[in-house]
């Protein structure tokens, strides 16, 4: 940590702040200058709380050098987490998931038929609310345990893994009973106490920005999970709050490079939630698995006119056969761009039917394209 | 509720929207436009859910007429919440009410000091917190159980009355044993099953406005309190996020404006999480008091520099008594504006002992301008 | 548009909201509610300025119907538009240009050893800034008429597009007289006088997106100058301001997805001055080039560490051959996803050398890629 | 400055920032820590380009310590800029000045009738708009040099001094001819070219905050301007654009505070901009005077409900006499705090006629109050 003196900061004034610093167990480091005197902090494992310094007189201000996250860190783990359920696996440069299913479980003839639609066309985990977190206490709640149950048949006819959200504490021990993956929501990011409860989960935990977190804030909200003893937390960027009224969020990409490159934990995004537009879901999928994430989360309903919770941004049949194509092709060129982009994130995806898809798509065809020609095209161009 | 169809929309797909309106038990007027036709849904009781219709094909947009809140708008309720407690009461146009404290409870010497000054200064409620949401799991998370039992001893030997905030579903059942007002925080204010369960209280409850929240989204939080069966709740405005950096948040004043205007219910502003900074407490509460709300709350250290928790917005003992000087002159000027101005909010603020302050500020001693003339020509404008 | 009458609107009120519709000679279709009473406002060829109505007495709120820009929606002119500069194209379905160079022109060698190495790796227009917009005045502003005759150099010998930024009136002539392009910068997006002399202008121009301008704000920009008769206009979209701090802005992508849907105007990408972070600007690259936009515009040094202005966003020689390298590859696939998918824009980049990469990446060895087997692909997974 | 090495940083690295420092003449400080080495740059007369060292290899981050701006700040200047312009002073701790009038300049008898009102009620200062700046091309754009005259006319009548706004470089001549002070708007805050030209002025220069602009930004800009060699610049803070949709803008007062804490600058607040709703103008303008800026600037129509533009803002007389009613009140009562708090900023407010504004607003008629006593009260306080 940095601390600046103001112009004027009398000599006791530093010497305080350093005698503070070595209280605390610190080094403190001066750094005299021409129009003010700086006081370098060192020697903390851990972040140092600025309110120890902010306070004292003569600081004009204090500026954090190091972060305050250790757990969720690259730096502190380098490796790439892998979450691994089952024949899944969420996170490393293997692999590129789909989660689709609807907003809210409505009835076990709904979950069925969405499930075994995405399920066959590759989607591998399952998504569906029982436990809705609505703005209006008039609109639909969710189906509650009932809905659970539904999922949990899902499961059972078709094999998907579930994932489903816990509005709280109590419903926590549920969810986890019932889902393979136990998601927070962007309201309850910084909800401690249910993130310490989801630190003592076995489950996975599916931990979804806040709608005006900073990358800083949700890290932390990771780190309080970790710190419990749960160290299997995937990141969902979701869309932040601005200004903007042509989407209802705004996909927030620069944070999801942000995530990849500070920490280790798997990420994907939600672009369903970030555009809550039905139209811009495919182009944003395309975009997100080009920008080498671990996978996405998409709202299907079989009947999006009469869905009773986000209709207007979940995809139909239709588009989510089309939305799967297309990943299949982007996740096809990511994988020529790694194997001839040294030190590149790879995403074989390779719980996609890559073979086949590739023969199909010709991609596979010449062998030689993963070893030096591409490059040599390039540069003839 | 107005539907908006697309340019080309065929005479079917508005058949199609209309027929839906009935299904669901509204009327729907169509507006043949020039370009294009729009549809008004009329006939509802309460707000109409846009998905219903959103999801149509044809429709371009949907746009609500109603606002989604009811229970907590003025058309619902015309006058004034007051929560009455004991001889405190919070709301309505008589009443400017100081709640002071620190930020956090870090022994039983620190709040009683801190209690008996601002008590004597004119506070009539004391705020603690017991658990903390902090942002990072290595900072100090409050003394728990222990710091309710400092507070509850505060109320003892001071009278004041106690507000605390209650993090969860479970603490809330402790927190409304030992206090007086439980706190919903700024993160929870759409952890729905704590407003949930804060409908079910017999406490009255201070509900916080989310760091992004739409105001419509704070006054649909406070609904749901009040459809849960509370209708005790005093709203606080506590500064949102924005780009800016020069102050921790940005006060919204214009929100509170709206609040008072909009609904019934008491709201008070919190300058120093809006601003972060010490030195904007005072004036910002001037602000405050100036707009008419109905109170502040503020945070009090005996020693800022060592307060364990944000400190560098904490006022000390010297800083408040100035603030509560400055807010009787600006209470006492605002009871000069409500005598002389048709239908505008009256705050007596009849709730600070003025004999008293002004006596303690000095404003006594001076040629008896205030006991005497200069209070009397008060009440006597 | 609608207006929202107050719940306690008299008759009088509605009457004259009426009245006052006619003699601005539109209709007006009142729409007796439950609650209130609506009133739609028709038969406006161009947009209705709420002012007209929004101060009536007894009007609770006005509400647009119709979008207030005509010139630049698709509903005017459903086609494309396709700005052809040499044999270069802009626009439309069949194009992605990549413009790239430095920040600031700096010198001839530094602007014709970029200019050399970006063209001869695919880039077709050149971008330099001869007049820089710097927050401080103490900042390296630019080299003026200078640099504006290096870029006439740079074309002389490369045969590039040149395009640079025009700071004002003035400025916009000389700017207009060098280059093929004149770019508006983001701070100047609603410089009113800027725009109509640039909707006077001979050249196309690129209007970039303000750093906090709604989307519909940034479209009244482009109206204001296709209402000059420029109808030659690019949009850029460069991230937009938020609370974040983890990149210099956020890529609304979502913004660029719109815009593609709601105009007919060719849009392209600026993810060096939305990420501020070099690390960022490949991968935001391929994803707004997956998302199906004209093209990108990239910042490119041949020394970034000595880069007078935006060296830490500026791309190496080394990392530019990257991104031309992966752009061929999500381009390429983006063709594939073209040919398979009825109705999606296409995007064949035909002024990159396809017909080599295809060949070289084997994409183009299968004629049946482009029917059928892709989709049959898919079901099998 | 400081500069943070990464983790793994070479000494080669560290020395090469420490060489690049001295030659660019400053000295270096490495301040060697437990997990990394930070930099500090020192010996530097004016702030540092972080792109002088952002780039080298091996930096993490630069954090500049010193503030970018120099001629606006305290630590430059330490006593407060007072403008007089006749009997009108702007600034300092001794005047409250209002600036009245018009959005726009509609008719020679609209100004008038508007200015006779607004005089006499203690406004000093008329604005009304000859330029405007419209999103839209098709809403009024004033009546140009029409406008201007009117406002000649205006001052030559009533003795008022004029304000208006000067949308462009050229148009900038012609309003500094027949204006006292010269606007530059939210808009155009960074448009450069405007504000050197501005620096070059004999005329005083309001500069309103742009919609995003951080204060460092808008501080910069008003740096342009005293750099330029005009020294007579007023801030205007009018509100920024955030996410709330329940006023146009959000009015951020601690920026007001930060300003006159940093900058020696007058400052004052436009109500009637941030909020956009007429009701909120007067509550706003209480909020801010007693916030201690040095004056208010709002909008006053003689028929709000036929203004061309920004009716539904635009105060009426009777509700602008409530204004100035109020505004004495709290004037009266920041004089007596003043008078009470050691090094406050006064604000005696005695370019407002209290004996005629009390007179006026019938608040002298009673018993004497406040001529009389209640007068005598406050200046013997």
């Amino acid at each position: 940590m940095l601390i600046v003196m103001k112009k004027n900061a009398s000599l006791e004034e530093i010497e305080k702040v350093i005698e503070r610093a070595k209280t605390a167990g610190f080094e403190a480091r001066p750094i005299p200058g021409k129009e003010r005197t700086a006081i370098g902090i060192i020697g903390n494992d851990h972040p140092i709380d600025p309110a120890l310094f902010a306070s004292c007189p003569g600081v004009k201000e204090t500026i954090p050098v190091t972060k305050p996250y250790k757990l969720v860190s690259r730096e502190f783990m380098p490796h790439d987490t892998i979450i691994q359920l089952g024949s899944c696996a969420i996170g490393g440069d293997q692999n590129f998931v789909v989660i689709a299913g609807p907003c809210a479980v409505e009835s076990e003839t709904q979950a069925l038929s969405i499930a075994h639609h995405v399920k066959q066309r590759g989607a591998t985990l399952f998504r569906g609310g029982a436990y809705k977190p609505r703005t209006s206490p008039y609109s639909f709640q969710g189906l509650g345990k009932r809905g659970l149950k539904i999922l949990a048949k899902v499961r059972e006819e078709t094999g998907m893994l579930i994932i489903s959200e816990a509005l709280d504490h109590e419903l926590f021990d549920i969810v986890e009973e019932y889902c393979d993956i136990v998601q927070i929501g962007a309201r309850n990011m910084q909800n401690f106490s249910l993130l310490r409860r989801a630190g003592k989960s076995k489950r996975p935990v599916l931990l979804k920005r806040g709608m005006s977190a900073t990358v800083e804030e949700w890290l932390m909200a990771a780190e309080y999970i970790l710190h419990e003893g749960n160290d299997r937390v995937i990141l969902c960027e979701r869309g932040i709050r601005t200004f903007g009224d042509h989407s209802r969020n705004t996909l927030d990409l620069s944070a999801a490079l942000f995530v990849m490159r500070e920490t280790h934990l798997p990420i994907i995004i939600d672009p369903s939630h970030a555009s809550g537009r039905r139209d811009q879901v495919i182009p944003l999928s395309r975009a997100a698995c080009s920008l080498g994430v671990h996978g996405i989360m998409v709202e299907v309903h079989n009947n999006p006119e009469r869905a009773l919770s986000d209709g207007p941004q979940s995809l139909t049949f239709e588009e989510f056969d089309e939305l799967m194509r297309h990943l299949n092709i982007i996740v096809g060129s990511m994988k020529i761009l790694k194997s001839t982009t040294s030190g590149m994130r790879k995403v074989e995806g390779n719980n996609l039917d890559f073979e086949n898809l590739f023969f199909k798509t010709g991609l596979l065809s010449t062998k030689g394209v993963t070893k030096g020609e591409g490059h040599d095209t390039i540069s003839r161009l």
